[in-house]
């Protein structure tokens, strides 16, 4: 038998432990062209929450009463598969539990000596994708150009803001704590960056941006995403990647309207999903494999131990507590 | 002597007389290089609202104590200009007066064979390549995408909703009364149109919209806007033109937050304005005239009479009392 992880109630605003469950399943068993894997990580996300209301989005609901799902590492224990073999280590969209059967369809193999595996639900995997393209095909940051990040120490903005300073760009960060500001000037090169808890938010701003905002990578909205409007120059771009101040709410989201912020700027918002650039995967990989291995990107990870701390991991996202990629490690890769 | 119309103050939310004053001054001599005019037509349009604040904006504000400018279309009565000759008709932004002393390089000729001088204000003029250019280039519908167009019977809106008919898109108009339905309906061949006056937008726009909208062409703002949002389809464009609801407001534009709706959706908002297309200005120009030529568009306007009537024109804009491009008549060409 083993542990896993359902939703059992819809969450009203912000997610509590109530509304999961830990149940315990049988492992199962592969049949022809299937795998049995043994989790190693799970990838923990802001987007999963929207997946927990009854709403259409671009992705569909999670179902009540059936084992949540998201990125995972996995290493084959028994392979039915042509494909696969024993102890290799893959990745797929797959459920919060200790073993999973899966088709070999599910999953693709990655390389741990490009990179530890559990990078593959970062700065190789969808975060990084995510950075990538909102940046590059929505924003495509010019020298010289400032470029606004919020969540910037997060999974998704600190890489943002790491190719926005390959592409020769000032880049500020807006993040909760001191030691994220410290995180992104010392480790990780932004030019300047505001803890929005200690200060007034549309005056910092200002201040750090002097010749205005040419891109803000948007993933917080709220009161953050009003106080860059402002302070937009002519053609500015802002990839709309998350709202996770607003992921909670309960009500509707009100704010500054964008209606005249965008006609003075002739600006540009544009949402987005990683999956509008699913052709394109490839291309960003190879790019952020090789910044990586050539040491011009970093990437931080907070691991939390145990599948049995799986959702606390998760509420921590609201808490604002986790640097760089939030990842639950369930077992060790042998 | 001859009179012209000065700002003297800066409007407070709604523009009022008291903003206005009506001076009498020379009429003026062409020096070498320069021609007279007598004003024939003066566009009034609700951008000019913007350009009597004193904010940085896309155009710089109007200085108080001077002639506020605006399209102008006149006839030539001397010229000191090899470019030009007496009785020509041309049009350039011009003063708020009778006469004006211009030189050659701000002003150009028009074809009144092909058009009512006064066309050369919407359809063929400034409102038309707005409606061009912010359909066409940002929002590019393709034939049976739903287009909904706010301020639809007005000078940039009428123009939108039959342009997206001859793309072969489904059209709906939202606009503030009975007559203005019927014409877009019964005139203009808009698929369906609301009356947001008499109905609740929201319920009335998803009936109207049974397939949620593709492009909506934002000239309003406000609660209009926001009905607009949950609607969107996946890879949704709103080009934002305007946002007139929103022009007199002395605080902030408070409404919906528009990152959630954008992300859901993968939607693309871009404001601009129509200088931004100023090098395309021909293309735009001869596919208007070809299609009005054609018989495939049609314009209104509402035509104030007598230069004393310019402010009043002007203020009737914020009360939707024009059907299509409100244009004060100065004169008559001769």
């Amino acid at each position: 038998m083993q542990q896993q992880i359902k939703l059992i109630k819809r969450p009203s605003g912000t997610p509590t432990k109530e509304d999961f469950e830990f149940a315990e399943v049988p492992i199962g068993e592969p049949a022809e062209g299937e795998v049995l894997i043994r989790t190693n990580y799970i990838s923990v996300d802001p987007y999963l929450r929207g997946r927990m209301n009854n709403v259409k989005s671009y992705v569909p609901p999670f179902e009540l009463d059936s084992v949540i799902t998201s990125a995972v590492i996995g290493q084959v224990i028994e392979s039915k598969s042509a494909h696969f073999e024993k102890n290799d280590v893959v990745t797929g969209a797959l459920g919060w539990q200790e073993y999973t059967v899966v088709d070999q369809s599910g999953i693709r193999k990655i390389d741990t000596n490009l990179a530890p595996a559990s990078a593959y639900l970062s700065v190789l995997g969808m975060t990084g994708l995510t950075a990538y393209f909102g940046l590059l095909d929505i924003a495509d940051p010019k020298e010289g150009e400032t470029v606004v990040v919020s969540g910037a120490a997060g999974a998704v903005g600190s890489v943002v803001g790491q190719i926005a300073k390959i592409k020769g760009a000032y880049v500020v960060g807006i993040a909760g704590s001191n030691e994220k500001i410290e995180y992104l000037k010392n480790e990780l090169g932004f030019d300047d960056a505001i803890n929005y808890k200690t200060v007034d938010i549309k005056t910092a701003l200002a201040n750090a941006c002097p010749n205005g905002i040419d891109v803000y990578y948007e993933n917080v909205g709220g009161e953050i995403g009003d106080a860059v409007l402002p302070l937009l120059n002519k053609f500015a771009r802002i990839p709309v990647c998350g709202a996770i101040s607003s992921y909670n709410n309960q009500e509707a989201d009100i704010g500054l309207r964008v209606q005249g912020y965008l006609i003075k700027s002739s600006a540009l918002m544009k949402g987005f999903t990683v999956g509008d650039y699913a052709s394109r995967f490839k291309e960003g990989s190879e790019a952020l494999a090789g910044w990586l291995q050539a040491g011009k990107i970093q990437y931080e990870e907070t691991i939390t131990e145990g599948f049995d701390q799986t959702i606390d991991a998760f509420l921590d996202l609201f808490q604002g507590a986790n640097l760089g990629k939030a990842v639950v490690k369930v077992s060790d890769i042998e």
